[in-house]
């Protein structure tokens, strides 16, 4: 067994380290992994820049990284289904009891989940790492450890996708092109959708949007009106879309996302913004359009690794850029201006293959 | 046939009239109805004072009234699952068109429906009116014409408790003991809520509430703070409610309802407010609780008088005060004021009964 | 802690003996009841007189019991929600992986669950018994042992109801009225169903049915045709019922569900009966009524004992006979026989109260 | 006007004759269409050479037909969504009464539906054809005529896939690889199974569902036993397929869709065989197999045309043979020897384009 376990470990506010940490064992229901590809999402760099995220705040020091793929090293005890040397994708919330959110199949609504990279809970953007075995999955020989990695961002979309009741022939709106909005889109098109319209304030995400399939994009300013622009979205689609997800939190936005959403219809909230949101409720409440939130995604990794063996979900253009792990706080500096799209870190010093 | 058709006119803001209009004829799909019971409604009110409600503007005269059941007088051509004699109750919305929202089981979203007593459609305050006969239905022998009538009301209930998803053993949070607020909790209960908590400004409605089976009643004021007040009720609860049903359209009132539902649940929104609400979206985006609005109903009426016949609705202690259709204008008055909770109107001059 | 741990222990087919086994230690997980009172199922009576069900087949002795509730008398380490002394009732069905059944809120699927009197697992109706303390439910102060013993056929109800989709105004026909065909009946009338009705060959049965509400009852022979018992049922409800929930098992029985049931309705099969059946498969497809099964239950415990809380449903009246433990072998013979609805078992030497 | 009307009639069983007939004049709600492009169903086969099907029993001369597209002539006087010109496909079902089925929105079992080609009504044949002109559904310039017709066919696959709760990630069982087979494995693809096996007895059939992109096939034999098919299934996939869609109608491969489906997974029954099977119904119950039916569709010539339109779905190699109107018998002769996939009439003299 390594020595050495490179963690990247916020202090507090601004203050990113890469230090070394012991190597930890796992217990009778965890593996060890060598970890290999980390992805860095907005929440670590919030996190980094802020402290907090609402009600989660860094009280103590604590391990970025949630969006991970690795490789096993050590079964606990009571391990059955996994083997050392399996390739993996790990799920990062793992419910700590069996309440009835668990048990009714939400598990991601249990108040007292564990979730890495969330206070206080440690991430795994490190070399080794353990982990519930029942929530990491075994990746097909040809699914790379990068397309494992970005199962998370993808679950967010699946999961997005599937509250809103995306189906064969359902015309879809989302707002923001950011990574999330373009998971969303990529779901959307594998679960059937016939239109998609995108929109962004920048043109240059607008591209990447049609690269991965969008219909139609719609560049956007801050100066624009709700209702203007949820015409201009009902007009390039020829009718109301019947699902709106919504991943900018801006207010105005969310607001373009009511009026423009097809009566019976739904809009999903993904994106979050201020606590406060003043929108206009009774035209969502008499035309039927409901109004629903995700937090985070459950059961999804299986489907999505059943996605990507199948080739039908091409998520590998996402990745931008690559930093072995030595580099973590230039690869965050990457993420925090915005450049690219998805910015992978690399765990394994003898692999750094995709 | 008799000549005389004295009617209940809206002319304009304000102006109230009874006035005798010619007995109609029904159409090959109709029926002409001899109206015998007509609840009135919070918005056949609104229309008197405000000559509008949101977007529908009175713009020439209007019968009134759509909570309204009477006897068929005389068959179109083509009707066959009706004839002269039967007792019916009348559902106000019948859709124009077999447009996408029809043809899916949801007439009620239809923008060209028919509704009786939304301008510019006439309602049934009157002695004599034709309806389409596939929006009549016809009442067993034990239920009375005024069931009938508030069946209308009784259908805002059932819809907003469908949406809801209250299923055996909900916990269900009533924001309203006004007359929908009643009738959601009598349904409520109906479906197996286990514990139904109602709140009110005012101490007499709620003791309406709970003789009509709620099993919690909180008496509220217009200061109390939306976070409070989900507080108390999850107190009285035990747990935070997992649906929540808003009847008074008041800001505050929605705030507490998303404070106060359960995460994975359900907020319905059924009284109308202000155009813009602000809310804590945030808050329930994150915690997965769903916001749903109802606009008005459909596929109840069948339901209603299954549960109405089966006796195990009992809505006859919502009626209050009876009038003669004569006294239409003291009837109004009196609903105006805010008094009892259902104010019926009898149009039959030989039958005042029930 | 007492020394003996008087157990009802099947030993194989025909061999039901009472003898003393150790007082086990609550793992972690895990806590130790004092059982009060144990219902005798019918398939604990099967077990007895066949040593098998289907594939489950006696290989070793085993404790039978699994409609049961006690008193907490110690909890293992890390449990947190419940205390010394604390009444609770025992979900017999404990998942022992996190597989995608259980993710999915489906556990009663997983086929690796630890079930209650299930070989090779063994029951409580014992003396002394420790479960995962995740399935046993705290009893609200007024709410009996003897009902909590009884959400057990309760849940298979609610499941079997569930399944069905009963809703407001539902009509439902219940193929037989044995313990199961009555909390059917229970629940079905609790979910606000309007009309049921319910068959069988002992008019004795009906009339306890009638009692339970059953709007409707048919006493029925072998001798009847599928179609013809379809149309009495169809002629009794003035249309076809929405849900059927057959109870039998019976092939001939479950032919006449499929004929009586209302197009685009339901079929829920509880009765299990020979492997392979001849069933008009072409009537029920042609005409869109769904065939469900139930397997056990699943997340019912709260909302059976948020129903008996609220006192919504009674099941008191199905219990008809009491024996003490040391008694049990009578009482077997008694279920054996038929005799009565359901007989207790009291476990607690100091405490034969309901 | 064109003078002639040629349409293909069928007189009684084995009579199927070319004969001229008026040109219907369009009711105020129809429209009277030229027809373009019609293809040959397996069941207006059927009724060429058995005069019946089930219940449905041809009394008098029938025009056949029943999936197809033309291009609108003239319009009736209430008629708005379309024009003159218009090129539109035909939903064959349209229902006459707004009964329970139609306002919920499953007018598919309306027992009084008009369906082309059912007898009594006539099917669309022919030259020209007068149908609802609400159930005409205007096709977008880039989709044929005859990619209008097979929106039929796609409609059946549409509506089994949507029943089955196909999904993201859903793993598909097909049984029969005929031309149902075929677009439900195009339409399951198209919802975004992850993998597809599909079963028939002829391996040339299969070759084209790999050209559809079936991700299996197998080759199977009249006598392989249920269960060694169902495992053949699994060892294939990996796991057991969570949605089967029998499409044969066979009784032993009834029996291999219900033991070869995952537990909680959904078998639709697509095929029609005899009135009475023999299957493992047990099996499927405590499994919660649900047995799901699909008589025609409802609510999918929308969804059709976006798919189409935006060409997420091809059906185009799906038609293997056309003949010219004239030819009809030879048309129908080559569909009863099974030859090719969809044959193809076109009825349009002047246009015989796809």
């Amino acid at each position: 067994m390594a020595q050495e376990n490179l963690s990247v470990v916020l202090h507090s506010q601004g203050d990113l380290r890469l230090e070394n940490r012991p190597v930890p064992e796992p217990g009778p229901n965890e593996v060890l992994l060598q970890m290999h590809s980390v992805g860095i999402c907005g929440s670590d760099v919030h996190y980094w820049q802020h402290g907090r995220i609402g009600d989660f705040v860094l009280k103590k020091p604590m391990v970025l990284g949630h969006e991970a793929a690795g490789r096993v090293l050590k079964v606990g005890s009571a391990v059955k289904h996994l083997k050392s040397g399996d390739r993996v994708a790990i799920e990062p919330g793992v419910p700590r009891e069996m309440d009835e959110f668990f048990k009714n199949g939400r598990y991601n609504l249990s108040p007292s989940i564990f979730f890495c990279a969330t206070p206080p809970d440690d991430g795994n953007l490190c070399r080794y790492y353990t982990h519930n075995a029942n929530f990491c999955y075994k990746l097909p020989d040809h699914v790379t450890f990068e397309e494992g990695a970005l199962i998370e961002p993808l679950s967010v979309g699946i999961h997005a996708c599937r509250r809103a009741g995306v189906n064969l022939g359902s015309t879809v709106f989302i707002c923001g092109a950011g990574p999330i909005g373009l998971v969303c889109l990529v779901v959307a098109k594998a679960m059937g959708a016939s239109q998609v319209v995108i929109t962004d304030l920048s043109a240059e995400r607008l591209k990447v949007a049609r690269e991965l399939g969008a219909d139609f994009q719609l560049t956007v300013k801050r100066t624009d009106g709700a209702q203007q622009l949820a015409k201009r979205v009902e007009n390039m689609l020829g009718a109301q879309p019947q699902v709106t997800i919504e991943c900018t939190g801006v207010e105005s936005s969310i607001q373009t996302a009511i009026y423009g959403t097809r009566s019976g219809g739904v809009v999903v909230l993904v994106g979050l913004g201020a606590e406060m949101a003043t929108v206009p409720l009774i035209n969502a409440a008499v035309r039927e359009v409901d109004i629903r939130g995700v937090f985070r995604y459950c059961n999804t990794w299986p489907m999505a690794i059943a996605m990507l063996a199948s080739g039908q979900v091409n998520v590998r253009p996402l990745v931008t850029h690559r930093f072995p792990l030595e580099q973590a706080v230039a690869a965050f500096e990457t993420t925090r201006q915005g450049l690219g799209i998805k910015v992978m870190l690399k765990c394994d010093k003898d692999d750094q293959n995709p």
